[in-house]
Formats: C-alpha cells, structure tokens, sequence
C-alpha cells in the first residue's frame, strides 16, 4: 500500500490532518481579526479550518489556548538560551542570550502583529498575556539563581530583562522595516544602558 | 449646637463613622489573613470594623477595591512626581524621582507586606496587581511622552522603571530592617544601572 493511500485513509478515519494545528491557528486569527475573539467559537474556528472541533480539541484546550500556547513553547526557548550562556557571563548578558533567542522562534512577524491586535482589542487576552510575561520573568530569575546569582540581583535583571522584551518586541511588530528581532532586541538592551547611566539626584 | 452633638447626630443618621475607611480597611485585612480572601464577604467586613455593609459600599465599589483603592492614589502621585522633575532631567532621572516618591504613599511597611500576602495567595488579586502594574507603565510612559521624550525611549524607560518598583517594593517589605522606601528604589536603580554596564555579546 502506497504511504498516499495510508494517508488517506487515516484522515478519512479522522485520526491525521496535515498541518492541522496551523490550519487551526491560522484560521482562529482570520475569525478573531474578522469578527472579534468573543463572537468566535471553536466550532467557527473548526470550519473555517476544514476540520472538526473534535481534532480542535485534540491540539488546544480553548479558543484561548490557539494564542498562547506558543508562549509556553517561546519562555522554554528563551530559559534555555540562558542557562546556556557561558558560566563567566554577568547577569545581564545571560538575559541578552535569553533576549537574542527569541528571535530564533518569533520569525512571523505578520502572525505576531496580527496576535498583537487580538489581544489588544479584549481585557482577558490581555490579563492572560501579563501572567505570561509575569511567569517569564519568574522563569529567568530561577535560572539566574541557578547560575550562582543572588537573589536580589537575580530578581532585577529578570524583570529588566522581561522590560525590555516587551518593548523590544513592540517595537519589532510596529517598525516601519522587516528587521530581525535579535537585532531590535540587541538595540533595545544598549539603549537601556544609555538610559540608565545617568546621575539619579536622590 | 456644638460640633460633637452634631457629629453624634449624624453619626446616629449613619451618614458619618470616624475614619470609616481606615477600619473597614484594617478589617477587611484581618480577615482576608485570618479566613482568606474567598471566604470574606463584604457583611464579615462591616461586622468586624463595627459598621453596616452600607457603609462599606459607600467607600469601597467591592472587597477587591479595599486592596486596590490606594494603588490609584499610588499611581497619581508618582506620575505627578515625574512631570514635576526639572525639565533638564534625563528621562531615567524622572523615574527615578517617581520612585523615590512612592516612599511618601507607602509608609506602612507592616500593611504593604500583609497586603502582598494576601495577594500573593489568590490569581484574581494577582491579576488585577498586574494590570495596576501595567497602567503605571503606560501612565509613566505617557508622561515622559509630554516631556518631550520620544516615544521608543519614553516606553523603554517606564517599563524599567515598573521593572525596579516591583524589584524595590519587594525588597523593602521583606528586607530585614526598616529602611524607608525611597532609599531602597535609589539602592535597586543603582543596582540595574551596573547591571546594565557590562558588554553584551550579541
């Protein structure tokens, strides 16, 4: 039996669709920039997909989870990044390898405008979007305590660190060119330096 | 008529309690430690500060505002403080002087770690801190935008500067001894500014 014949009968079995959980996403964004993210339901996002709610439910808990289930995957990357920095790295550059790795897993950036937009426009996307920056920040500064840093310092460079995600990352959405993340996120970091170099009067 | 009778009189009419809102404050508090935040009800924190849940609804919109109503008046005074920064001040400077300022608000290191602590201990309170976090951000960013700073900048050094109140506030209320909070902002702001020094590899 040729594999285009298992194929099909394995999605005609319902049990296998190409690239579905991209179909699904893809399909989620259209509906929630189209209509809005509360008037959509996964039964909507199902058909526009092509597939049922059943293989819906097979890759994503909610309509929610369509948008954030990447974050989980992108707050491994980027912890990993850090902790894989060379023992001898100060703080500071160990969240810069963390920041710089970003750039290996956010390379759409229409779909993360796009992404953007959606959770902009509703309270509870943007609720859940705060816990996850929250919960990064958390996830950076275990890793840094891990690599001998103290508490306190640990604790500031991790929520800097996340600071500066968040802005690098606005910035690389909303730029007027086509740039690398790493790159804005490594312009974001020296322009903190810059700002924060100054004599503070007490 | 002298000024007791007719504060007697209109205490009697339940239009005046003596410091209402601190009592009802203080108990919503007690409870909040003692029972948990879920168990309370608005009735439970009347009955404790000795007051009508009328009362209480006439300074409290719910029994989340008791913990949060302060955090509004908080967010006035530091952005007021950033415009008030002479006009030659660097951005980072302005920050820093709405930092310094949230040392005039918070002055009761006893009730600002009782407050975490049961704020730490519920999702829904730790979201709503989020928000009230990010709404300073914009507020600082948007008042660094009026002092002439441009937009990119104004961002990156408001989200670093809600980045050093978290990693401050922290340390002042869990710091082994009472030192005012002002100079544990100054203390951190100094801290990010050398961890910001070093030279990152890209």
């Amino acid at each position: 039996m040729s594999r285009c014949v298992i194929a099909d009968r394995i999605g005609r079995m319902g049990r296998w669709e190409p690239n579905a959980s991209g179909r699904l996403r893809a399909a989620a964004m259209e509906l929630y920039l189209e209509r809005g993210y509360e008037q959509t339901t996964v039964a909507d996002i199902a058909q526009r997909a092509g597939l049922t709610a059943r293989t819906f439910f097979r890759y994503f808990a909610d309509k929610r989870e369509v948008l954030f289930a990447g974050a989980t995957d992108l707050q491994g990357h980027l912890v990993s990044a850090l902790e894989r920095a060379p023992a001898s790295a100060p703080p500071m550059a160990a969240v810069a390898a963390a920041l710089y790795a970003a750039g290996d897993v956010l390379v759409d950036r229409e779909y993360s405008r796009k992404r953007q937009t959606v959770i902009t426009a509703n309270a509870e996307l943007q609720e859940r979007e705060l816990i996850k920056l929250a919960s990064l920040s958390a996830a950076f500064a275990g890793a840094l305590r891990g690599r001998g840093v103290p508490d306190a310092e640990a604790s500031l460079a991790a929520e800097t660190g996340v600071a500066v995600f968040r802005v690098g990352f606005e910035r690389w959405i909303n730029g007027p060119d086509e740039r690398p993340l790493a790159e804005v996120m490594k312009e974001s970091l020296e322009q903190l330096s810059g700002l924060t170099a100054v004599r503070l009067s007490s």
